[in-house]
């Protein structure tokens, strides 16, 4: 066996050949290559967890983080998950080639418009091994190749997780170039792929903000933005004290390290002697640290002065800001100023009041009396989900498998010129 | 009356102020502001067509070419072209508040999808005032605030115009300030532009291939690619003569300027002796220069030698290239190699060749026997044209007003939360 060595470019150009190939595989094929991936990381489950240990081995004496370790960490129980995340994608309705739209022109020319692949997904993550696969399965279900970049943290398992997608692959008749990695050219492996306009069609980063911040501002390839969640719930001068309790509590307890956790709670002062006192209790007891204005101190006990710095943090733990506001159009403007765009709702019994905080906050998914973590594409009852875009360009909230589309004009005619 | 010295930054910032309330008209109030938008253009004619004079002055002086002095030139007829543009844009519907998903939760959270404006549109654009015209009101039907660079050839008839737009407004109730331009800044107008990420939500480029690829390297701000068309059409063998002929006659020569006009036409070996003489005197006669291979040379006179520079080239001019291939693969691969990704077409009687085309030319129009002259918003029946998207990302194609609008989830619940 010779060794090839092969570029990040040469890669990338490897993974644009195989995407003509898995842009026109069949519903059929690309639901059984997903079975067969799943079965093939279910039978290598001992040289995944083999490599997993390097990874944490490594990780350990670096000095990587237990909660990093954690996510890291990959063991059967967590292999099998794994697969059958790979099976649930198998199972999701193709969504290539929806007709979309449809119109005939005077002279008789047929205009379709249908769902096409992108052609080359690019993934920028952070030692999550789930991600590794999730989005390589959810690009091939969607007719995508994909190149992964996903850190030095997870090089052994990710490097194992793609050896075994793409002998699965092979194994299946289809090009398994469709999956690859830059993770061995580390730092420049992901500049080459934040440059590769032209080779790669849309770059999915997922993690940190900072991560994401990069990548946004570095790349040249058109970057769907999943972001951080600065999340508001503004408990309004009508919120019913149950609603208000249970939603906000759910909100942030839940589980507080994702981005659809709430970080920051506005309440109006017509409500704030009423609803203050048992909502911090209600998060106290469940071991919330809420940093409070002047106000909100005022009015519960344990509260730690807040920093302009707490409106714009998002906090990812059991840590939680609260304000009390004049009214709706301070609530408002506090969340023009420090909302990431991604969820905030009202609690509300005043119908008015609910419109226009649905009309007037510009982010991914407002809501009404609902809990801010009802943002996820399970949720939302998609099946799967890329990512939770909090950009406005081509998807905006969760982001199922047609946003991992593109669409193409097909005309048909017969001779038809223009006059 | 003071004067305000305002930065470039000060007025994308009035603008993303002014997109608020600008987002929140109603389809009658910004169809009636386009109305007095239109009326104030014409009642102003003498003005703008003044103004005009000056930079045509200027341009004469400094050199510009006749075309671009053609481009930039406004009198009473024009003037009034540019005002009845806006009223078509006036009367087309309101691209805002369609509900485009709908779905209740299993727990009855209501979830609605619906579209919403960008918020602040960006345009870079070069010496043409229609340009002003036309995205400021497409910018304001679809609710958007814009901010224009319009290039300095026409810096004074775009401040012109921009100033009658704004009267009209402000006449209106209209926030002005909804209507910005950072001309007056230069090009580190544009550069502040390009880096307005958070306050810029989308910028559209129109212009030369070197101006979108600036655009497309140095911004922040999400793009949508307008772009050059080295636009393709294969003479497949099966091809019936007439069509062959009066297709490359029409796609060439109807417009040549335009990037739907075809540049590379390729003709399958087996139809290139009865085609090629036929097709290319008719070029001749209408007076393009054919720059043929050596295939397409020997049969035709008057052939200019092709340079591997030529398949490349988007002429926009009464020049066209032209090769013969072996077969479909071989023209595939060809455009593959130089398309743009904009808009070929095959022509042919073989149903197979037609369909195998359509599916694998990865192009936003992909046509089989009709001109690709027909790839424009107003012949595909959308009434106005923002421009025609060449990349994969939120739009493709022809852009109509509801390609200048994003989307939000509303959801509406009585207290759920997540479990």
């Amino acid at each position: 066996m010779t060794t090839t060595v092969l570029s990040a470019r040469d890669r990338m150009l490897r993974a644009q050949s195989a995407a003509r190939s898995v842009g026109l595989l069949s519903d059929r094929a690309k639901s059984t290559a997903l079975q067969a991936i799943a079965d093939a990381i279910e039978a290598a489950t001992d040289d995944i967890v083999a490599a997993n240990a390097e990874d944490l081995a490594r990780g350990a004496e670096s000095g990587l983080s237990i909660g990093l370790q954690d996510r890291l960490r990959l063991d059967a129980t967590r292999v099998s998950a794994l697969a059958a995340a790979v099976r649930d994608v198998a199972e999701l309705p193709d969504p290539v080639g929806r007709v979309l739209d449809r119109r005939t022109l005077a002279n008789g020319v047929e205009l379709t418009k249908v769902s096409v692949p992108f052609g080359v997904v690019g993934s920028i993550y952070e030692a999550r091994p789930n991600v590794t696969v999730d989005i390589a399965a959810l690009a091939l279900r969607s007719g995508n190749a994909v190149v992964l970049r996903g850190g030095t943290a997870a090089e052994k398992t990710n490097a194992a997780l793609i050896a075994v997608m793409r002998a699965a692959l092979a194994a299946e008749g289809i090009d398994p170039e469709a999956i690859q990695t830059v993770d061995e050219f580390g730092r420049e492996g992901a500049r080459e792929l934040m440059q590769a306009r032209g080779i790669v069609d849309v770059l999915v980063p997922r993690g940190s903000a900072q991560l994401i911040e990069t990548v946004v501002t570095e790349s040249s390839v058109p970057v769907i933005e999943t972001g951080a969640g600065v999340v508001h719930i503004l408990l309004d001068a009508t919120a019913p004290l149950e609603w208000a309790r249970e939603i906000v509590v759910n909100a942030k307890v839940q589980r507080p390290s994702v981005c659809n956790a709430v970080e920051t709670v506005l309440v109006h002062r017509d409500a704030a002697e009423r609803l203050v006192g048992p909502v911090v209790g209600a998060l106290q007891e469940r071991g919330v640290t809420v940093h409070g204005d002047a106000a909100v101190a005022a009015l519960a006990s344990g509260i730690v002065p807040a920093t302009d710095a707490d409106w714009a943090t998002e906090h990812l733990s059991l840590e939680l800001s609260m304000r009390v506001v004049d009214d709706l159009d301070e609530a408002l403007e506090h969340i023009r100023q420090y909302s990431t765009h991604h969820t905030e709702s009202i609690i509300t019994q005043d119908d008015a009041a609910a419109e226009r905080f649905l009309a007037e906050v510009d982010s991914a998914v407002v809501m009404a009396n609902a809990s801010t973590r009802f943002t996820d594409g399970a949720e939302f009852g998609f099946g799967a989900e890329v990512g939770i875009s909090t950009q406005k360009l081509h998807a905006r909230g969760p982001m199922g498998l047609p946003e991992l589309t593109s669409t193409k004009w097909l005309a048909r005619g017969s001779g038809q010129v223009r006059v």
